[in-house]
């Protein structure tokens, strides 16, 4: 069974990759990160996602990238901003370099468990100003991957990363997702850790509105 | 001043790029890796270098790269082998995909505090088949990292890899070391975790050569 490395952060994105990666007939090891994020709602997800998907093995890497800050995710004294659909800067929510971490970790454990494909649940459609979403990176990082990894340089197994969302709209992945059987009701999206989703920051605008364009129920309870 | 980002371990090739980047005039701040590794020596050797160098910021990012082993640095189970100078293959020690988790890392870091310069110590000559100190590795993951981060590609603020031992041996380095003033006896290179350096593994046997070579005499006292 071919194996594949899954990025899984307990989203909406990541957890639809996941499936799409299973309905591809991978065999799947799941990874997440605890990386000094504001609250942990989404690890909690991720866990019990892997666990009802049947992985193959799911792994927390814990690391601090809160020790520098930088960003609303990480910085306790900067505040999440409200959300804002025409948003046309940089959010304060950007982690710097964040998807370039995940995927070196990805590389490190898809070497490990031999496993050649690696899925992330990134979009340059609804991208936001996170740089690190885009197709030109995703295929820069491919190749650093293959350039620095003993299995790609000297075994001849290279490793490929799938983004199989890159030009899809939330709306067609909830749209996909549901063909697939993705029970979003397991997965968070909020920026905030409260007991229910906030409604209110950019990232659960995004999901209200690509739920009502795909015609289905998001099965989230929101604050407002 | 110009601000650089150094990965120092507190072996000698990270310590010598940190005085390679006082000289060249940067503001320096460093970055050690607390990854899971047989032992902390190096990292208490590395926070009292970056103290005696009078870095801006020294930071240590504590990540569980042992979560899935892989390499006998990071997994108990693994024996660090004797040294063998002639050796072929891919050594046990090889902790898959490494330079590629510090270099991003070291990219979110220098975002952050506005730098545009990262040194790493690698060395094509002496790689001894890890393949992520290859100058084609940090060139493709130099234009990851310019694709991926938000003050390379929306602020023109382009991120530069010095990797200023590449084709340096190590004989070279320490010559160049002692001329910047590098103090080796606050260095260590042993993979093991002893009060003193075994004098048995690779990376003994490399340093021990090079010294002699080089024509100088070792501060460290070996075990053997």
């Amino acid at each position: 069974m071919k194996k594949a490395v899954v990025l899984l952060s307990g989203g909406l994105d990541s957890t639809t990759a996941l499936y799409l990666a299973k309905e591809q007939g991978f065999e799947v090891y799941s990874i997440s990160f605890n990386y000094g994020q504001r609250h942990n709602k989404e690890l909690e997800c991720a866990k019990n996602i892997a666990e009802k998907a049947g992985v193959k093995q799911h792994i927390v890497v814990n690391t601090n990238m809160d020790a520098w800050g930088g960003s609303a995710l990480t910085d306790e004294s900067i505040e999440v901003p409200e959300g804002d659909e025409n948003r046309k800067d940089i959010p304060v929510t950007y982690v710097p370099a964040r998807n370039m971490i995940f995927l070196a970790y990805a590389a490190s454990y898809a070497e490990v468990v031999g496993a050649q494909d690696v899925f992330i649940g990134v979009s340059q459609v609804d991208y936001s100003g996170y740089v690190d979403c885009r197709e030109e990176f995703i295929k820069a990082m491919e190749n650093a991957i293959n350039m620095g990894t003993v299995c790609a340089v000297e075994q001849g197994r290279k490793i490929k990363i799938h983004a199989p969302f890159m030009f899809m709209t939330k709306t067609q992945e909830i749209e996909l997702g549901m063909k697939l059987g993705v029970d979003y009701s397991d997965t968070w999206t909020c920026y905030k850790g409260d007991e229910l989703p906030c409604g209110e920051c950019d990232s659960c605008l995004l999901r209200i509105k690509a739920f009502e364009e795909a015609g289905f129920q998001d099965p989230l309870q929101y604050k407002k």
